[in-house]
């Protein structure tokens, strides 16, 4: 079931400690087959080096197991409501990668302040609100999720695939798990040399909009003209 | 005598080059077998690459070496004092790990910020007093631990597995010598993160109480739901 | 067609991952053939492990791609007014490497406060002014070369072989492709070190004029006595 | 000649690059033979991955080349003048080592905080003073030694091995070769720490003298009892 997508998901995993995003097992990557509208995802807790494709576990969109000996990610309902709220994305990445996880602690957005952040995600990469103790009590992992999707009411999740949780670390998805664990690389990137920025400026203002706009849309939408890809 | 343990012992002490968290022969690690009373720890200032399981010292609770070509630890008479105080631990780890001992050289401990140190540290991992000339010039490495045990009058050893000596380093324990470790290496990320937290906001206000209590409780205690355990 | 010359720039590319100044495809060196006045770069887009020699593009100092399947890197038009601008100089790259980037995000050029700067760079490494909307909007990395050889109007450019764009990230250049690179690997030690000067000193003060020229001259220039060149 | 010493310093050379001490060839170790008044040091500008034990260079203590093909190090008279005024050292190390050459290029020296720095420093490592323009313009690698000579007038070189050379970087030594790499790599670990527990602590108050003193003493001097050695 699903045997492809249980691969991709297992090795998009696999990249998370590759690229220094995760210590132990605090992270979870999950990928969606939109026809059949279910997704598969990490198992909890499962050490990297002895998990396999077969682990993964299928769930789907209402959050009933579908198939798997594993339980899933503690944070396979805050996955679940991403892909119900934002349509177009494949894939979720879950880290507590160390700069990212700093601005998530802090409360505080991570702000444009160059190209490398510019040509991934259009604007400040937001932080959520503090969560209520009811949502806290109750149902956590979803409200996690829906508590998200609040943040991007004015916000399109396809322009500006992360955010970042308060308190706690980032999310970010993409067009499937590999893109998706892209983002959360640059996300690290970003985060890093805004927090050194801010240091140097001693300010929160941020880049030129004139400036944003050029590199995000020179790779992003119609007029696209970075890589190979025709115009 | 003690073969298994001492071979835990080895490769838990060999973990610590793995994980970053030592340079040379900044660090040791002991494992306590509670039926005997006698724990294992590793010998004094040999080098990581040619340290030999057999080399382990076995030491009893009174401080005797009981087994051990080689003299233990210089530390030895800490862990001994953490062992008789905490009496769940099975596992004590010390090292000189940099952001946890930024911590202990300004003499500050470590607030919590995220739900990554809630996850194993139910609230601000403490910093021991100054020692007095007394302690220090007296039987300094056991004073060491009783300074420790009286940093936790009012903390729970098994839900605050770390300590900040001022002036020196952190101790880290756990249910045996890998959980130790494993907590060495989470204070190590933490401390990252609380540091330049710190920074952002300008401030040293913890997070809400509410997360904290949730991602405690939900890996530790009866009501536990995160990785592959039963409920 | 510049075999040889796509072979040098094809490994000098190679050496940024190695360097650990790049992140995925984040930058791209090239190399100019004086003669011919024809110079090879790297494609747009091409990840690192995939990439092969005969990969390179060759291009003209018109702009004009004069071999190659691939669409050379988009940052091809300021390679070229660098070329066209600083005509002792062979080869040129770009990063985003992340404390020359946390300098250009923050606008501040990177002042010389010791004698691992002045061994390569003679002063302050410059950071560009903004560019304006029409310049951004227009032929827009055409017009970041013309604006670093605004920069060095009054700077000699092989003595300062870097730069920081505003809001981007560093170019650096050399006598070779491999120079180019070996003084991006430069420029972000030097960066790193600054930022923690500054922090520090609280202060932007820089390092005494004569130990600059002290420390320049003996590399550079007729009477350099460093390493075994004959004086 | 001096071939067992001649790979010594090749191999402690070598140390450099695999402790993250250097890039590129900033850096250089040398070894005495006291019974000759021979010193050994790395020839200028060699890279690592292909120097050779034969490439050591032999020089007298009145600064002249005894034996080897290519230039020695440019810091030579910095080494030599280091040997001529303390006499019990038997290497000599000179790195751009990033945190350590922060304080330098500050000025400031490294205030000890805890016991990883008091169990191999006995205070805070010093900084030089300015040099003249005289110095820098004269016989200036010779002059740095000198000066660093003059900063140990009131300080045992063999209970602080290591200063600051202001604007410059770090030189450390010790008994050997080995040690006095061993003691560069203190260095850079305690620079770091220094460097956030000054943040942390927004002050430069340095730890107890009683803690320093019992640190230090345990490890040097007649009542040692650290490590493997008898009492």
């Amino acid at each position: 079931m699903l045997e492809d997508l249980k691969q991709k998901v297992y090795e998009a995993n696999m990249l998370l400690p590759k690229h220094g995003l995760i210590t132990f097992t605090w992270g979870n990557v999950s990928g969606i087959d939109r026809n059949s509208g279910l997704f598969v995802i990490k198992p909890s807790g499962v050490e990297y080096d002895v998990m396999k494709p077969e682990d993964m576990v299928v769930v789907d969109l209402d959050g009933n197991k579908v198939e798997g000996e594993l339980n899933p990610s503690s944070d396979t309902e805050t996955h679940r409501v991403l892909y119900r709220e934002f349509p177009n994305i494949g894939g979720v990445v879950h880290t507590h990668s160390r700069w990212a996880t700093t601005f998530a602690q802090a409360g505080q957005g991570i702000r444009a302040y160059g190209t490398t952040q510019a040509d991934y995600f259009y604007g400040e990469i937001p932080c959520t609100r503090d969560m209520t103790s009811e949502e806290i009590k109750g149902a956590y992992e979803y409200e996690t999720g829906v508590v998200i999707a609040e943040t991007f009411r004015q916000i399109n999740p396809d322009h500006m695939p992360a955010v970042l949780v308060k308190n706690h670390g980032p999310f970010s998805w993409g067009t499937d798990p590999f893109n998706a664990v892209h983002n959360a690389v640059v996300l690290e990137e970003v985060a890093m040399m805004a927090f050194h920025t801010q240091f140097l400026t001693g300010s929160r203002e941020p880049m030129p909009q004139v400036l944003l706009d050029k590199h995000f849309l020179r790779k992003h939408g119609p007029d696209a003209y970075y890589g190979q890809k025709k115009k």
